[in-house]
């Protein structure tokens, strides 16, 4: 396997089923304004690391890809409204104006409800076409973990907590929840959609909190290492935003290592589920490089 | 039956289940708003419509109950959405404080958000507990008549339309769409969940289409013939908003025949699906006299 072609394969599969679900038809503007965000330079970790599950389940790339378009969209939704005035207030993402700058607020605001509303219209359609259970708990989890048991509640905690403050429960909750949720999701739901056993499935799902958890420290980290030009976004926002992060609260030192050390259980669990070497594997230490 | 009695009975249901459903939890302001929203008074028309034409089917109502107020959970965070400064700048809303002025913006867009993504939760948690394909297609209508098939479409017509000249085509698709979509959905998705055929549902659906347009007629009627204290929200407000509506494009007498003639239209098909005086038709009619 050549990893780095088969990673640009399979972002070109999800860009490409992307750009048809995301269309521009009447009323134009708003497909322009979900359109413009979704192709706004993500690296598509999400549906790449559920098109990798199905993949390590012996299940078809086509059946799943509904699934990992859906979350990418619910994705990018929390992203156009995280950035709004009334939350972040960030005129910029990954380099580019973000959506109210480039529309405006309310475009920003209906934007984001259609990219989470499309997103179940697509895995439900999906659902009703190829009519199994396995379809509809996929659907069901990503339900769940965007929002009461996931994302939204992660996000709310984060935002009511800002300039506050907090204990190191509320921080694993606001970790565990905001980025966890998504991440968390992808594992399993490529698993699910593979048709794998539920034993198999919490092994994804235990991938998946170490993975997000991984990450949100690896975005702590970056915050106050890296520069403006590197991250596509302003360096020390959490300082400015007085947030309270994985790295004000135990320190740059031990962050990195608990990341290191994360990093290590995620190869592990990929080894033994994707086989060593395999696909989800690389890709998994292929994030690792990016701040050892 | 004794119409009223058994409005009330319906009423009680829903909300019971809806209080069950937004018990208030940690993290607890989002649970707040929501319920905040969800129990500002609302008539529960939607779940209504749903219970009564699943129980005009032949339907059993705790099959129904997670679909109708999933939908109750959509139609709210519509509003939640609407009501910000950002869309339509709305301070009150049944007389009681925006869900925004109540809590804050932040947490107003993350409320909407909540409620649009619980909705989901709730109605496949039922479709996986109890798996059966109506289950699922009503999932995906909901998901259809409130996305890019319904409400969001309508919605976005709607606010790019305001303080322009539109043609007659544009608001009709806006009312359609935006008001209509619900609606639809509500008077389908019970047929679909009692197991009706296809020339049934979309006879519902038809009824939908027209209840529908009646209601965004009426809404028009009243902005311009009622008073603030009636209404429960500020009168003039589509002039004050320079917005084109059915009163404004036809005349009131013109939107008032339309109106009375849609009513007769929607009793008709109501006393076919649902028999002459049972509980659908008595419904509509009494919808019809708040304006006669």
């Amino acid at each position: 396997m050549d990893f780095k072609n088969e990673l640009e394969r399979k972002i070109n599969v999800v860009n490409d089923e992307l750009h048809k679900y995301l269309e521009v038809r009447y009323p134009e503007i708003i497909f322009q304004a979900m359109g413009y965000s979704v192709f706004a330079g993500g690296k598509r970790l999400r549906p790449v690391l559920m098109l990798a599950s199905c993949e390590a389940e012996g299940g078809r790339e086509e059946d799943v890809l509904p699934f990992a378009c859906g979350l990418e969209m619910i994705h990018t939704y929390s992203l156009i409204h995280d950035d709004l005035p009334e939350m972040d207030n960030d005129d910029f993402r990954r380099g580019k104006p973000t959506c109210h700058k480039k529309f405006d607020q309310g475009v920003a605001v209906l934007a984001g409800d259609g990219l989470l509303t499309y997103a179940f219209e697509v895995m439900l359609k999906k659902a009703c076409t190829d009519f199994d259970s396995k379809y509809v708990r996929a659907a069901e989890n990503t339900a769940r973990l965007s929002g009461s048991d996931g994302m939204l509640v992660g996000q709310v905690v984060d935002v009511v907590s800002e300039g506050k403050v907090i204990d190191a429960d509320t921080l694993a909750y606001i970790h565990k929840n905001k980025t966890g949720g998504l991440i968390k999701a992808a594992l399993m739901n490529g698993a699910i959609v593979a048709g794998a056993d539920d034993r198999r499935i919490a092994q994804y799902e235990l991938m998946g909190e170490k993975l997000g958890l991984a990450f949100q420290i690896m975005d702590d980290i970056l915050d106050v290492t890296s520069t403006e030009e590197t991250l596509g976004k302003p360096v020390f926002s959490d300082e400015k935003n007085h947030k309270v992060t994985y790295v004000s609260m135990y320190g740059l030192e031990k962050a990195k290592e608990e990341y290191l050390k994360l990093c290590r259980e995620v190869n592990e669990i990929a080894g033994k589920l994707g086989g060593e070497g395999g696909f989800l594997q690389t890709y998994c230490e292929s994030l690792v490089n990016r701040i050892n």
